[in-house]
């Protein structure tokens, strides 16, 4: 449960999972009604083969976080996970080591505040995009993994991500493989982007393995990080169609656009607290 | 407000439609658990623009329609509208012209009970599709226009209509235009299929004006008719990318795949009781 | 090299492919001029990572085939291959097993002449589908593997197929694996659609795969079958977007509507003699 | 015919269109191996309406451009259209107004040169996109049309234009209507991206329109600039679904990215030479 940064009169969002019981909706909507407070929008789904129950309400109104998390705590089961979030651009680091494309779409998103997010840093194991990221005044970190064991350039890396306390880091074509042990610090807390459609070619090169396959779709899949190589829960996906003239070369550049999209329009979701995940999946309301 | 055919201990659809005010999910979610009634599944939206409140809920328990309805009226506003459906397959009239794609798919959907159909009928002003149809031991009626008022032909046309008592009249590639007055005994209850992405090329031959007009794109719209032809509540569409080298033919034939593709889905939208229909726009819940 | 049923005067389709050098494009369009023979559509293409040579050349004309064949030898590098067809329904022979849907989308495409393609018989190795095919007034046979080794069952089988000549063999969701012995008799004549965009999901299930993996994403996949399964050169994918809310039974309703559509696009461009296969891939003129 | 710029040993693109005739690719394809030029890749199409042949042929060697010319003149009809091109980076000015994302996106992509692209200024009639515009040090020419007749603003704007020399004008949200004088001035060499899949929701306001028409489906559509407001020649579109809760301020939002994408895919087709223009269409070799 957490209930950080919460004010009065904002727009406020309450994340409710626990198994299904009759009357849940109603006795959700008792507490907020009860403390006067105004459903902008209310989504519930109950996954039919485990018998969970998801509901994301947005609401107005004058907030005693306690007092509403308190009362919920009353109606609802021992295993419920309750999130209650103010709407606020989240803090985010991102990651990145020599390609562009994604990296620039979030910088100029940023800069225009199209996503609720406020990018905090840029740190990269190559110095390649420093000249993009220090154009939009961002801090750029140029963290060389050379010479250094992956234990301690992750080291490096936390101590870097630190001084920023981020909310979420952001994989923007970070081609570096993170340990389990770097993730747990940011459980259902690291975005990344993938080159193909999960769980086709998972792995190095999917483009290549895309043309050696002669596949005539290809794509790009957003996912939460966990400490499986891409096996992380699935965000958002998207495809374009290929055919044979296409190279893997042409591929990884056709493929570009689909990465940066997808990438965007994961963090959105994410970012607008429309996500849940339980079970290496993910209950989303657009 | 429609109670048909409800029974005890089967799934039921409550669709509910008001003017936004403060508590209604929480009231009607109520008046559903008094009555031991266990939602399955409830969504509902309130459209920003106008302060309207859409709500469809899936429950089953044991429904006494009549005091349900009573209570619901009893917390709601008086311009409420409540449409309380039990999950049945539709009576479906199917009326055609010469093409055959459509109402093919529908033919086999409905051997097969793919969709929540029941196809009484299949009403053409041509012979064309009679061989296609007697095949799937369907009734197949055929009122020719000629020589006939447009008053005449639909005259004959709702007395044939009538011994089945359709539900819902599907267009399945109708070429001939009705008239308001036609249509004023089927309000919300007539789905055409038209053959372009409305409102893109309204009217006749809209294969022709796409490659007029030179599109990379042609589509299929499925929506409800009202008096303005080709103008009616857009239930579902979908598109194709095509390129210089397609002919009008070459766009027809290729269109005819996305025609058949969207009627089924918009119909299985309308069948299981998911379509709103306010203000020549419908809202959703899929 | 083949020169099967070429009459004069009709629309023919030669399809070459051979190791790249100059000037091969005017030497074969030379050929075909010299034999005062129209060019109606003219496709080539040159794979860059393997310096391969591939076009499709559609003409009209007073075609003696030997003589044009012979031509093109005397201009073409040893190693080319040749195909001359003339333009013609395919003989075709369907196998099935329990699932409708692109079984009953053949039958009607074939009833009305939408492929290049003659249905001579379906093969079923159980009874569910031959009310549907007989229907169609097209020879169902029966032919159970319940109690015959895989061997004794496509031996049946290859009896069943010989009297038919078939052309190409069609998998529709035929849910036995093919040998390699039964598959040598067809080299890149069989097709099979598979309920993924491979290679995602290859094996048995992909959509009980797919629900628990968590995509957003399902698709469909038309390849020609070779002897290692599912992994047959891919003539063409798509897909459509799913969500959380859906099912593995969901997914595979929804699916159908793409398996059937993906099947019959493929078998266009095949029956309309587009596909080149070489290293297990497809080059397609569309 | 043009000739601009072509250096021996680069690529060069070759484009033909004229009325067809028999033995126009064995002609063309012989003038161009008589000069050893080796062709890389090759496109022809003739379009079954109007009998009219196009024909676009990359290839490198040791070019003479005026012979070959010559001997393209002597072997084609005289109404043939020739334009020889060297692959270069088109120069380019790119107009804009007040939104960022089309411009945002393709100054990033001039940066990395993902385009053949060389943008030589931005010049917009707001002062908002200035900060943006210096990041990337391209001049940023404000040019307010307040005050100003149309004709008076136009004629600033083509002296802001001429020392660029431009090749293309990209309107990138430029929100004022050109005039035919303008226009004339740069034929089939003005680049806009609609924020509609044309032809719906032609003129102001489209997501508005959308939105009150209750569309699944908003688009966007690059086209070259004629004469008459949004009906110039197509040059790519695509869309993406929408439902009942997108406003017309979410459609313009989610809209974006496909405007984006949409101008930046065109823009990649008419800077690699792939588009021919004729009749108010586009031919284009992909």
């Amino acid at each position: 449960m957490e209930t950080k940064s919460v004010n009065h009169f904002q727009t406020h969002v309450l994340l409710i999972d626990c198994p299904d019981q009759q009357g849940l909706v109603h006795k959700i909507t008792g507490v907020l009604y009860h403390h006067h407070l105004n459903i902008l929008r209310n989504d519930e789904f109950v996954e039919r083969t485990t018998g969970h129950f998801y509901m994301r309400t947005e609401f107005v109104g004058p907030l005693n976080a306690e007092k509403v998390i308190y009362g919920l705590r009353g109606i609802l089961p021992d295993e419920a996970n309750i999130r209650l979030e103010s709407v606020h651009p989240k803090r985010v680091v991102i990651l990145a080591t020599k390609e562009h494309h994604c990296l620039s779409d979030l910088l100029v998103r940023n800069m225009y505040k199209d996503l609720l997010m406020d990018v905090k840093a840029v740190i990269a194991n190559r110095e390649h995009l420093r000249p993009l990221v220090e154009k939009f005044d961002i801090p750029f970190i140029y963290l060389p993994h050379e010479g250094l064991s992956r234990q301690e350039h992750e080291s490096e890396l936390l101590k870097a991500i630190a001084p920023f306390h981020p909310e979420f880091l952001v994989l923007a074509k970070y081609m570096r493989i993170l340990t389990a042990d770097f993730i747990s610090h940011f459980p259902n807390r690291i975005i990344n982007i993938h080159h193909s459609f999960l769980p086709a070619f998972v792995g190095a090169n999917p483009y290549k393995q895309a043309y050696e396959r002669g596949v005539k779709i290809i794509g790009a899949t957003a996912h939460f990080v966990n400490e499986n190589l891409d096996e992380g829960p699935i965000i958002m996906q998207d495809v374009i169609h290929v055919d044979h003239s296409k190279t893997a070369a042409d591929m990884a550049r056709a493929g570009r656009d689909v990465e940066k999209i997808v990438l965007a329009r994961a963090l959105k979701l994410v970012f607008e607290d429309r996500v849940f995940v339980r079970n290496n999946k993910t209950v989303i309301f657009e």
